[in-house]
């Protein structure tokens, strides 16, 4: 059992991407069908490698979601053919962001039944990075926006993001539990303000969000969603 | 003089797009450079045309902001020329993209002036629509944060995003007033949902923010931002 005290908490945050539903696997689908295009020029693995590296230059100036992805592809596509790219990839290319942007939103198993339990006893926030209007299309997708008191797509999630948001939202750090994938955005931000934090676990990790060391950190994992109920 | 009674407003929002700082002739630049690149194909007047359609049609997709506005550029291109577009053509479009994501801020006359003078005695908000990344960056570059009680980003503004905001702020539709330049979507949602507004038209408007017919409709006009002051 957890050693960890959850019982002042008051308001609990979700991050929403591969917590609440899939989200990488389309990511990776999309490297997938890249490196199928350029298949004459390198390995799946270098390339898939070089859409990383263009997509993490461009990270300040695209910021994180589906159409910087895009631009960043097709920019990867131009290199990696020499300034070849055919006018056919180009429409591939920009054929995979719409795809992407109209997949339909498929939760991850227990999701509702925990927001359906958590929603009356706690304040409960949706707390996101990414482009604002395919999050909000996500949501509605999702059926989930009765759930949430709060909706709140950020444009990074550092420790300055969540404070400013929780002092804006007047929620105490000590009283705010966040639940969600990523142990760089979700769980090592809030642990560093004060706040407390439940990883999930996704099967996938983007590369960018993976961290190497968290010793020192106190905080649960959790398998499946559901079980963050058991110390709630 | 006005005959509108202002004496109920406690909260201002500012629009921020070419009501603080200039904005619309980043987009005419770009596409005029986007016409010098396929003015092979077509005149400047048809290629604007064609951007144009193409965007609005993405709309629903992509959104507001710049990144939407390349891809649809990208899209445009290529049915242009037959889907013959050119490597160095795709290179030239995605930098277009980034030069204008890297675009100083240019306050308009005034502008500081007017929020340094409103801040102390009415609650300040600016509530902007368009990629939440490059909003932010360019409040930033602004240096005008200083001046704001909250920022709100949206994905549209229609009257049912301002009514759900000012619900989220605790405000009053009768003591709200919003300044904007765009009839569309600074002023006309706004008296529909019983607040007020005043309009500050920039020289240049996008043809999807014009609006044909206003009669009914309450507000005032001001040819520069500190004309605001006479009424507050």
């Amino acid at each position: 059992m957890s050693t960890i005290d959850y019982s002042n908490i008051n308001v609990i945050g979700f991050d929403a991407d591969d917590t609440l539903w899939i989200n990488e696997n389309f990511f990776r689908e999309a490297e997938q069908k890249f490196a199928m295009l350029f298949s004459n020029y390198e390995t799946e693995n270098k390339l898939t490698h070089e859409i990383m590296k263009t997509e993490v230059q461009n990270l300040p100036i695209y910021g994180y979601g589906i159409k910087g992805f895009i631009l960043s592809m097709m920019e990867c596509a131009n290199e990696i053919t020499s300034n070849n790219i055919s006018p056919e990839q180009v429409n591939t290319i920009l054929n995979i962001g719409k795809e992407m942007l109209n997949k339909p939103v498929d939760l991850l198993p227990g999701v509702e039944e925990v927001l359906q339990r958590l929603n009356p006893n706690f304040r409960i926030l949706l707390i996101t990075k990414g482009d604002l209007l395919d999050q909000e299309r996500k949501l509605e997708k999702s059926g989930l926006v009765k759930y949430f008191h709060h909706v709140e797509v950020v444009s990074e999630k550092k420790p300055k993001n969540y404070q400013d948001l929780l002092d804006h939202l007047k929620v105490n750090t000590t009283e705010f539990l966040m639940v969600g994938n990523s142990l760089k955005s979700d769980i090592l931000p809030l642990l560093d303000i004060g706040a407390q934090a439940i990883h999930v676990p996704f099967h996938t990790t983007w590369e960018h969000e993976k961290v190497d060391c968290v010793k020192g950190y106190n905080y649960q994992t959790v398998d499946n969603i559901k079980n963050i109920l058991d110390f709630l």
